[in-house]
């Protein structure tokens, strides 16, 4: 099972890591491209309409202010496309966010908060669970260990006050 | 394969209509509830919790306002959760956005344009499509068919130029 | 007299001082914990749920981002429920906001300012003193008080100028 | 008990027809009046000021735009004060929303909704239940109300589809 | 001197109206097409990316939501690109305008106002009118009309008082 | 010559030093204060309410998040009433300005930019300037510097370029 | 006394009506035009620069959009310019607000709220009520008469209800 | 060919270095001033009104908050003007692009990306290229220069990972 991880620029791989970082935990194979939808238009079209044949099941694609890349990708294939929308330095991340999530008919992305650079890849994975059933349980595990640190947060609380 | 449409309110109806419609044309099994994460909570959780062994294998859930539908569910599931914006009387439907997309980390919400009731119908699609392959083949007729659409008024804007 | 204060996460906790210290000031017993909407959801609905035969008269609830916890407490209870909005690191606490404040006809979050964690202390207690009469005369005391502190720091500026 | 619902211009009453109603099926007295933070200052203060000794227990103010009328009235009472939002012509009731809830510490408004007046009047009632205890069972009665309408509305649809 | 006028639907001609009359007014042929970023990309692509060698000297493009088509045609092409913002249902325009606006250094497009489809026009014959001298007094006779016409209505607000 | 400086909390002195030191230049008597809407509600309705008789011709109002200062004083008095919004942790003042300009029909205030300091002192000379002649003078020669300054730093551009 | 009131475009002069009303009903004389930043400049100049010499006290400007008006015409003079910002079909009026109330430091406008056209006339005679005292008595009767009405209609809801 | 870039205040210079510096790698002259649409709107008028006979071809106006300095060059020029609009301290940007783009029917101003110095210049440059042939060669190194940039940057990715 293999997903790709694209972005707009290099300035967005910190922002990513969590992403490749929790996929790769999952066991998900990870194809991580720079590619820009206004500079290399036509890496990012042939990588879109290759990625189905390539093995790619779905892609997570991270921009910021007019983010274009994720639909931009959406619209040359029908794998679907996690739109990541990145804070860049004004608007607070609403430019990115409106120009991700706001797609016209036809060409759905799923998107993502602001940043929610971890959340795009429980996404990619929830998505890949429907047909690699053993991530489901990877999954259970992963929701499981979250409440136990909400549990033990707790519990560390309860001791300080 | 089987899809959930579960809205906030039965005033959600009309906005669903194309999504329910879309899924259907699709060849999609849907499974369409009126379940509200406040007004009852606990329907909504014990339909999230069981949803997986009841073979749905991906929610669309549509909210306004303070929209935590969608949330709500995805807490109590694996399954990708696609959250529906929609727009009510106040806000432009800004409120219904931030509330479904700006989830913390470990529950993602799938989200979609404000009002996006085709878009939730058509990601619901190409997640099913990974497992079932007979959905990609009607996936790019869409596709083809949307392209033919616009060339269509393409061709008679020029007879009307 | 006992207040119930509910933060999404740990990080909350500094924002929360201010809350927990406010209702000690006053008298008020506090239980707080660490529960989240989306990650402890029973534990979230068994704690609101189970909230007033545990003595709890007013709840006061804390999150960020997509914040649903607090709507999420009310739909489990009819204790007035108190919405704290955080400002988490985008969006500057709009979405915090919207999501608490805009809740749907039939389930009422009182939403305070975003981070106004003192506030949310203060609504408690005069929440509380409709019962507890001793808290109304203290309630008096404390704005007697910030009045004076007005005054003395006009009085300063008499001073300076 | 009782419960004041002030409007800051008669044209809101449309809005809070829905909240006085509420309040008097719980049985809660009900003072309606128009006062205005800007037009009527000292009525509003006076009212205010003496809100206890005449009986009210919680007060629910309701205006728009720069909406002042909740905190001026906030500032001349100890009493829990519900800020409703009203959406005027412009802006779409945000200035409203934030004119309310963005309160500096030490003086709370319980906000609610933009044009959320059956919240404003479930938000008193909740709040006058833990001095009137025979409010909670009409409150547990409200919210089973409420659940079994959405389980008709859900029984409805599936009849429909 | 040609200009195109690209339009994301056949839905948004009657706000291109004014646009096409405008150029045309000023004797600028104009090539006008329905085009899609998302459903048509390699039409839209191919266009942009010969538009130069087929006469075309600037392109108009508009579109609503995720507006992406106008920074789409800039990544093919070096003509300069003006970006008009469709108003949709939703948003009032800003999804629209930031997504069109906020473009990453090297692919600037010239973004006018929401539904400014006089403007857009306007913004095309004056960076034609570099190159085609005849088209600068054209420009200044604009102008003075324009002129013309708020005198004249000054002149009628005199005769009204 | 007199203008009262009123500033809602003492944390707002440093952003009204200017309006302070630009009125003094200007010659005009200043009275500052540090008075609350909300917690001093009393003194500020007898300041504005005596504020003609004690020689004050117009009043400057800097107060922050639901800044109801401007708007409360104004209520009192038929004096001019600048407002000055101040911007707090959050909404990057948007919440101020918003509850500072949006005043209902009736009670004006005057805004200026957020923030904006030396703008309150000059439009509050401008006001002064209609009866007391002498600051005309003064501020034509203002304009005149402000105007030098500009001149003198595109001089200094052209040296360094 | 005289004020100007001046307007981007005839289509303003509905909003503009209640403004000029009630400057005549207060005894103001009423000099109103309509001018454009853009399109009659030097009109627009002229105007303001010779608008002391031509006994004009005090300017209303009223524009929509980019809404240069008031911030160009304060430009030219040291009286007092009053900004109006008027709602256009976009944005809600936000954009018209900001242009005018955002005034960079050394030329305040005076803003008061989106098509606030009577609080644009009460401002202007309060300005002018410094040097014409009789306005001081005029602007006490139209409080009290403010007053009167909100009290009429309190006293008409008490029959009501 | 000449370019012109005026900027409102001589603090936006850094901002603008990066825009001098493309025009000039371009080969444009470069004509750069500080001067104010408010403080030296005589400047800035005779400057826009006889630019077009000093050679200038394209304007570049850069300025913050209630921006009207491009709006006001443009209504001196049938020039194309861009408008740079600059992020000050409060509102992220948003005053200044609503103030630049939002321009009325008759008087585009062709707006980049708040802060985007880079594409100002070289939407500027696109502009000249229409005239100057030359720049059509550059324009398209550039873009393929920056495609490589990314191309290398995916292939460091490639390493790194």
């Amino acid at each position: 099972m293999k997903a790709a991880v694209i972005m707009g620029s290099a300035s967005d791989l910190p922002v990513l890591e969590k992403t490749i970082e929790t996929l790769k935990a999952f066991g998900v194979e990870v194809d991580a491209h720079v590619m820009s939808a206004h500079r290399t238009p036509d890496s990012a079209h042939t990588f879109a309409a290759s990625a189905e044949e390539n093995g790619i099941e779905v892609i997570i694609a991270a921009a910021g202010k007019a983010a274009h890349l994720a639909g931009v990708l959406a619209a040359y294939t029908t794998l679907p496309v996690i739109g990541l929308p990145i804070m860049s330095s004004t608007m607070d991340g609403l430019d990115s966010l409106l120009s991700t999530v706001q797609m016209p008919p036809g060409i759905p992305v799923a998107t993502v908060a602001i940043n929610g650079s971890e959340n795009a890849a429980l996404l990619a994975i929830q998505i890949l669970s429907l047909k690699y059933v053993e991530l489901k349980e990877k999954l259970k595990e992963h929701k499981k260990n979250m409440a136990e640190k909400v549990i033990e947060a707790d519990n560390n609380l309860q001791k300080e006050l």
